[in-house]
């Protein structure tokens, strides 16, 4: 590269075709997955204003995820951010529209940006997919959305576990053990990463974080709970009583019928929003691939108190994270990135004449709905294979006078090398 | 609204479902037809490296378009910019790829942002849909942009005549009647206002230009030809000779063959860097939106000086107005907007009792490819009616108890208010 100019801003990526085919490939399904359980796409735009993302019951001014949000100015001097998540502008579009219907479904999937340090599979640029709705705080949508994911994961050929957990179960579970309420979010955020420090670490923390060594082992013992889900929450029912988080996550559970549903005491989600069931979905196989690909949970406080009315706007969503779904797929080695071009077949006129019913040839095969290019460079019959191999078109067709004349056109499949003369229909028949 | 955090940035919008299954339906029409073409999807960044913009061959530091740009900074303090157009980093990916084969198709759907006056019709993020092939200097490929232009308005089913012209026909003309080479570009830029200004207008603007009355009144008599494409290049033919820029529009106009392109001589575009043919798309009944829906033309120079190196990177490509195409739709009343949800059939259980058999029964119409949706709120039968009403969701089933025994459900029709008694495999059939 010639031109220094010629480079990408830092952490951020291009996608050529291969890639691109493959990730339109993978939004799709998700989309036809979330319409399928009626949720309806909405767009917000990329920019939003900074007292948005900033306010309490946006992303917060302290936080470190405002720290790392892209800001910018308009020529009018407004203070704006490129949107960091997809929550905070669903609340805001909910609160502008007061005429929805409730409960409202929605999906979107877009890219968001942080500008925060890159690392392996970390970027300034990413794409999320949210689902939420607001409105019902029954949690059989909660059951709803295991199916749905249930569902984008197996159309994906994905082996997956979803772990839940309720956080009025574990927050009953922490008064139990004597950790007064004003501790209980910062013991929260040290139980989050029992699969990253083990018990010893979250203990550890708790220590640091004031409560005492007998108080420390008893919240450990109680999350370590053992057995089926059923028989996970009635050791909890026999210590906390028919507490709601219990109810809600029985319900949801008992809806959802599935086997790979599984209740974890000691699944946290570090975010401090959420107020009722927790969702988070990994790999069966977490050698392959730890970290979550799905996640979520009810958020029931949040839009409400962004809007600041009296009204109830409970919530609940999950969020897939589409380059590690991307990731896991490229690893488990789904021939995700089998296509490298859309075209199915390249027609090569032998010479100059044979150029203009070439070009009609593939009109027709286009006209057919089969995804067609020609040679525009006259090239020879070998550099002309070498293109269609380099783009890996599955069928190519060599045009010279006769095939021109008489209608009969040899077939070549680039696969196996197997040449077959064919009429128009039957090279539709063959390609499609 | 209560919160007044609760805005949007000046000059985004959002799209609520409605109007976003209509703009994802735009969009898969403009995707499968450049597809069939062989053009294949790639992806670049939101954000670019400001020089890259900045620099001669990208939009220009001087330029109005630069100063439109939304600028930023990561907190490496590098300068960045917002994309305001897919060209530049499309010159940017083929110079950072040297391993593409030539020629290299490809087309990007996306937002591109420019921070300029609020319009009816103008906003800060708009998309952009464009198509280019470098690699390819023979006008055939020109040829077959017209066809993929074709395709894609008989698919939308929009009347629209292609106007074209060749940037170096006009230079001649220009040459022909007397105006420097360095006042061609300039001569151009007033010729280009046709439309708005009429022949009075553009002949004042040559005049300021310092062209002298007779040179421009011989510009415009020559510019006014008419007759059909083939005697207007006839008679351009015998004024200029066998020029390059006339054989290719013959070349164009000849493989094409199409009634609905139309060779104007006075068409300009008002950009420098177009080098041969150039195209500009309108409604056929121009009443209803003057404006142009796609444009584009020839720009063999831009890559390869972008590149900065001696290699050739003959290019042609043309963009879709998503925005303009969309408003197109509406003002023409295709029911471009006419659904609003995605969900086909709405469950509604008559008691609490109804709830986990009508969630299996949605899950199995899921399951089945019918996109459904079902009560969670407890509702009564009229407020519920009244809410699949309100999202437009063309069937509804009432499960009660008898319906759950006899897996007979009654079926609704809400265009038509027709009940009728059906077993699962018959919704099936009726819904999909």
């Amino acid at each position: 590269m010639q031109n220094e100019a010629l480079q990408r801003a830092k952490g951020v990526r291009d996608f050529g075709p291969a890639e691109k085919i493959a990730r339109d490939k993978l939004i799709q399904t998700l989309r036809s997955v979330f319409e399928l359980y009626g949720y309806n796409p909405i767009e917000t735009p990329v920019m939003e204003r900074y007292e948005l993302f900033a306010s309490k019951y946006g992303i917060g001014q302290e936080s470190d995820a405002m720290r790392e949000t892209f800001k910018l100015k308009d020529q009018g001097l407004r203070d704006l951010v490129l949107r960091t998540e997809f929550t905070v502008p669903f609340a805001r579009f909910v609160g502008m529209n007061p005429q929805l219907k409730m409960p409202f479904k929605r999906y979107q999937i877009g890219k968001v940006f942080r500008d925060g340090p890159i690392k392996l599979g970390r970027y300034r640029e990413f794409y999320q997919c949210d689902v939420d709705v607001v409105g019902v705080s029954n949690p059989a949508v909660d059951a709803e959305l295991v199916k749905l994911i249930n569902t984008v994961f197996s159309k994906l050929n994905l082996e997956v576990v979803i772990k839940t957990n309720n956080r009025n179960v574990l927050n009953a579970i922490l008064s139990k053990c004597g950790v007064p309420e004003e501790s209980q979010i910062s013991a929260i955020i040290s139980i989050d990463k029992f699969d990253k420090i083990g018990d010893v670490g979250v203990k550890a923390e708790l220590l640091d974080k004031k409560i005492n060594a007998e108080t420390a082992d008893e919240i450990l013992k109680t999350l370590a709970l053992t057995g089926s889900n059923i028989e996970k929450i009635q050791s909890l029912k026999d210590l906390l009583g028919e507490i709601d988080g219990l109810k809600d996550l029985e319900k949801t559970i008992n809806l959802v019928g599935a086997d790979n549903l599984e209740f974890i005491p000691n699944l946290a989600r570090g975010l401090a929003y959420y107020t009722g069931n927790v969702f988070e979905v990994f790999l069966k196989d977490t050698s392959q691939l730890s970290s979550s690909i799905c996640a979520g949970g009810r958020f029931d406080n949040m839009i409400g108190g962004f809007i600041g009315t009296d009204e109830k706007y409970p919530a609940v969503g999950v969020s897939f994270g589409l380059d590690t779904i991307f990731d896991a797929l490229q690893i488990q080695n789904k021939g995700i990135l089998s296509k490298q071009s859309v075209a199915e077949i390249y027609v090569l006129p032998v010479s100059k004449e044979n150029f203009a019913p070439a070009f009609q040839l593939v009109e027709k095969l286009r006209a057919k709905g089969i995804a067609a290019d020609i040679d525009f460079l006259e090239r020879k019959v070998g550099k002309n294979m070498e293109y269609a191999n380099s783009y890996g078109m599955p069928w190519v067709i060599v045009l010279g006078d006769d095939e021109v004349k008489q209608e009969k056109y040899t077939l070549k499949n680039m696969t196996t090398g197997e040449q077959v003369s064919c009429s128009f229909e039957e090279i539709c028949t063959k390609v499609k």
